[in-house]
């Protein structure tokens, strides 16, 4: 169904917004119309702060995560242990991983997945830089930790593939049955690879390391 | 689970994408991030919309509307019958009408509904303006076509009784069985009013007036 807008402003807005992945022009109007009932500073501060990000954001020149400075928090900490690195799609990893309070080393940012079906190929990641920065003798340990899927899958074995012959330990993080999770429910692969790779009990009793 | 930003003008975009109705952080993140992938133009145009529209949009001063006019174009379009005003709660309304194509009149747009719960009292809505319009001597029949809920009920009435001692025809859109419904799965109230405002058979077979 057409929609009949009695403004142009209107109409232009709805259509910028509904251009966002995952929100139609039902949903954008909505949006729309909650802030022409807002006060003005409203509007302004979320355009302000879009542009501003867009204008000024810096990715850390060392392992490519968002940032406002040329080198990240994370990367210019000398708290955290620059000889493991681990290796995640996006920047939402970085903040997941973080989340946990379990990771003290880097982190590196591939900023997305080798996928010919969206025409995403080696070239358009972070990879090379991944192979200089392994080859530097400062690594010595890069964890994998892409999506459990045929694309994450993919990428780690060419990244693998082009770490090989250097002197790096490569670990991939654990898959398993979710903390809480019923194992009944569980599905045949994660199970099998949660009981092929299990560990001695007593490591299990430790909550970090 | 709190979220921590890599950087300050990343957490002020997601802030203040995340205030917007039924958007979490979460998916303020990813539509944020979704920006950052995206050439600048985009954010810029978004942005440059959204304060248009939030500066420059005016209200229809007959009908309340949204309007690049200060008189928006049903109420400006001489072949539009001003004896007929439909009484809707915002401009959404006033669009799902228009794409019938079924309503020939004009509009009166109330602003939302009488809400105590909400803190929505009759003085926040454009009624004064309805009892005005209705007393010129112009109107001649008001259409309530608010939404079937308790408060569209109390603002129906609350208007009825404003509007009781004028000589103005008062009728409200049709309740009953929506096109292509089942009757089993119809709700009982809905059902009821159906049997109870039947019309004449051969008055279904007509489409449009």
């Amino acid at each position: 169904m057409p929609m009949e807008f009695s403004s142009k402003l209107l109409e232009n807005a709805v259509d910028e917004v509904s251009m966002l992945p995952g929100i139609g022009k039902r949903t954008a109007l909505r949006l729309v119309l909650h802030l022409l009932k807002q006060p003005t500073g409203q509007t302004l501060r979320l355009s302000e702060s879009l542009v501003a990000l867009r204008e000024t954001i810096q990715f850390c020149s060392n392992c490519h995560n968002v940032s406002d400075l040329a080198l990240c928090e994370i990367c210019s900490n000398p708290n955290r242990d620059g000889s493991i690195v681990c290796v995640v799609e996006d920047i939402r990893d970085v903040m997941a991983i973080e989340n946990t309070s379990q990771f003290r080393g880097k982190y590196h940012v591939l900023g997305g997945k080798i996928s010919p079906m969206d025409g995403i190929g080696p070239s358009d990641l972070y990879i090379d830089s991944l192979v200089a920065k392994a080859s530097s003798g400062v690594v010595k340990e890069v964890i994998f930790a892409m999506s459990s899927t045929m694309e994450g899958d993919t990428t780690n074995f060419y990244i693998f593939k082009q770490l090989e012959a250097l002197p790096v330990k490569m670990t991939t993080i654990a898959r398993g049955i979710s903390v809480g999770d019923e194992l009944e429910y569980a599905d045949e692969v994660t199970l099998g690879r949660s009981i092929l790779h299990r560990i001695p009990f007593e490591n299990s009793l430790k909550n970090s390391e």
